[in-house]
């Protein structure tokens, strides 16, 4: 039967069907440390939208898993193929198929890196906002698959704030056109923001109609302050956002992890103990902005420095950029992501402090702090999340429902997450997100043991 | 039957269940023209969440149809309850339950006017950014269901993009908890966008998690740009989206709505054949931007003013706001909500043109501008839409599909343009909406014979 699949896809697709033993390792893994059992049947390499339909037509005629990939820079596992399945990847898929400036909307096709896409529409005066800290590695794919979000989503917006229109292919193999070019429409049911965050459980986005922004004009100021600990700098983020300032970009490091990233950029080593708050203003209010944030972090209790310069910017920035490597050269890493409303996030690095301590862990914690964003690492050593540090998430994921936020606020909850999905839905929500999955699947063959398995 | 229902009804709710004659007739009808086939069984003014739950326990146990109703200012017909329906009126449902303006968050029950939330969250310095021109007069949960959209969309979006989530009633009476409180959050499928927009078909919306803005800062600037004809107006506003600026609002009025509504409101009438266009800045650079602004709209052949003073500019305003009653002076009324991509907006104004001339009719239109979004106005003698008028309507949907565009960009399908939607979903995607509409509401009992009826 295997064998079989593999020779249909290999007559339809030719020397796009890759079966050597390296890719269908490399096809196991994504970012999160964690990689799928055994290896998927064969990795296809789709080059057009025809490929894509191609394989769902042969996988739904076999009842073929298939498990969408395109970097594989996610970090819950949601694109991890193993054994019996079918990894689709649309990485070389990568052509911008339409820039619109008057109409400020491109559409492109979903291998492209986010970087590289910003790069081309710089040229233009336009970007595409979503910006997680992944951008320069990460598909506007996998960005759409995900909800992805990032360092600027308090003030402009997450993917799914971002995009107008997806092309998708269906299980069976069907195209289907969903949404609209024009900036209001409200035809049907919003299927486009059904799929932004569905993880590859509905469908195959090959295509993305996204709503552009103008470059901002003016200069980027940066304020870096830092604080004698990592509740006081909460303190001071949630006091720039009470003070009714909007910036562009809140990011919050603890000790641990501000060190970590320091000696991988063999910077010298910070203050003991001191964590970091490093925010930017844009637009044409930037400076006076920036002086007012500068303001209520010294009034909070921080050290403050202000730079116009967008060098020292940029480097300031990398400091966090650094993070998610930083973390990897500590051990095995498992990066959380619960969110919790604003104004909780003092609350929520106290959860953190006790489950450290209950556990005699160390949890280094990275937040985009403007919009109560938080990134907890647990590190261990070896493959495989051991039990122990399991147990010291579940408290961490119940003590961010308990004040009032979310499970994963960027990251998804692919196979890392699955088991807690119910205790956030609840159990007749999740049956019902269940049911509506299996109209968009009736097979069960899209991304099959993520998002809804436990 | 009938007896039974409202019977069991009322020993639930007791005098909440209203039978008089002149209500069942009030609630046959929004604000389209158009008024449902015979009268409900009843209008039953919920109070509570409990409420709805108990008339969908009714209504599920009795197979009897419900049509949620707000201010019933719809404009599609989407609200209207007719022979054998239960109207379940939120209008008296208007708490707002909380306020955070450290989250930037409002908790409200769905039948509190939108004009009055935003008097109340303006205290906070606060405020919820869709404006349907409609404010004054309708819901935040009508805003809700039909996906509204407004006159500031271009800058501060849709509704779609200020909603963090929704408590539903499902057509069994269970109460969920859809979305989240933070600004980000990606836990399973976005049920929460998927209601938006969705016209009473997939449950009963009776609570919302409202994403707010602060009030923005500054002078509000307005330019009022007198052209010659509806086509230069029309390039006029392409241009200012085309140099870079984004307004607040961008307003289009053709010569006969400009006319209608000087006469409503009294004002000396302007130019025979004048079109206008009225413009607001906001924010730092309201000033700088409402400069350029006008130099653009004065290259593009307007005669332009330029006011700073905020009475002026709600003058100017009220005028685009006097719109939708003016034409009601005209006689019945079919408002069309078609919108396109930016940059047709002058292509799809020649196709109205055509289609007056073909029809040998005249078609008063406004748009906002800004966004694309246009409202042809069909006017006619008599309480039913002519066949003739059908036809020119139809050729409209037609020309605005043909231009990349869509058949309503915020008043939703309703029934009044249920026969066209598979035209621009297709035959595969209608039947998959449908499919996920029968999930939520598999006894078929919410608001049936809107939207997906054909």
């Amino acid at each position: 039967m295997t064998d079989a699949v593999v020779g249909r896809l290999r007559a339809a697709l030719g020397d796009r069907v890759d079966t050597a033993a390296e890719s269908l390792d490399a096809a196991r893994a994504d970012k999160s440390g964690h990689a799928a059992p055994g290896r998927p049947l064969a990795v296809v390499h789709a080059a057009s939208v025809e490929d894509v339909q191609a394989v769902m037509r042969i996988a739904t005629a076999t009842r073929t898993p298939v498990v969408v990939q395109g970097a594989r820079t996610g970090l819950a596992g949601g694109s991890n193929a193993g054994a019996g399945e079918i990894a689709l990847s649309l990485r070389g898929m990568t052509r911008i198929l339409e820039v619109r400036p008057d109409d400020l909307l491109a559409v492109v096709e979903p291998g492209i890196l986010n970087a590289d896409l910003n790069a081309a529409l710089a040229e233009h005066g336009l970007w595409w906002a979503p910006d997680p800290a992944s951008r320069a590695i990460s598909t506007v794919g996998g960005n759409i698959a995900t909800g992805a979000g990032g360092l600027l989503c308090a003030k402009y917006g997450v993917v799914r704030d971002a995009v107008l229109g997806l092309d998708v292919v269906l299980a069976d193999g069907r195209l289907l056109r969903l949404g609209h070019r024009s900036v209001k429409g409200v035809t049907g049911l919003d299927l486009t923001s059904l799929f932004i965050g569905s993880e590859g459980t509905l469908g195959v986005v090959v295509g993305a109609t996204l709503k552009l922004r103008r470059l901002v004009p003016g200069t980027v100021c940066t304020i870096a302050a830092t604080f004698p600990g990592v509740r006081d700098a909460a303190a001071g983020s949630a006091a720039v956002t009470a003070a009714g300032i909007q910036p562009a970009i809140m990011e919050l490091m603890d000790a641990t992890s501000l060190a970590a990233a320091h000696a991988l950029l063999a910077l010298p080593a910070p203050t003991p103990g001191a964590a970091q708050l490093t925010v930017q203003t844009d637009g044409p209010a930037a400076v006076a902005e920036a002086e007012a944030v500068a303001r209520v972090l010294r009034d909070a209790g921080g050290t403050v420095a202000v730079s116009q310069d967008p060098d020292e910017g940029e480097r300031l920035l990398a400091v966090r950029r650094a993070m998610h490597p930083a973390m990897e050269s500590l051990g095995t890493t498992l990066i959380e992501d619960v969110s919790v409303p604003r104004s909780a996030l003092p609350d929520m690095f106290d959860e953190i402090a006790r489950i450290e301590r209950d556990y005699g862990i160390v949890i280094p914690t990275v937040a985009h702090a403007g919009d109560g964003n938080l990134h907890p690492n647990f590190i261990f050593e070896g493959a495989e999340v051991p039990p122990r540090i399991w147990e010291a998430a579940d408290e961490l994921f119940r003590a961010a429902l308990r004040l009032g936020g979310t499970l994963t606020g960027e990251h998804g909850i692919g196979v890392l997450k699955s088991r807690w999905l119910a205790d956030e839905l609840g159990d007749d929500q999740w049956e019902l997100q269940r049911q509506v999955t299996a109209v968009f699947d009736p097979l069960g063959i899209l991304n099959p043991g993520k998002v809804f398995a436990r």
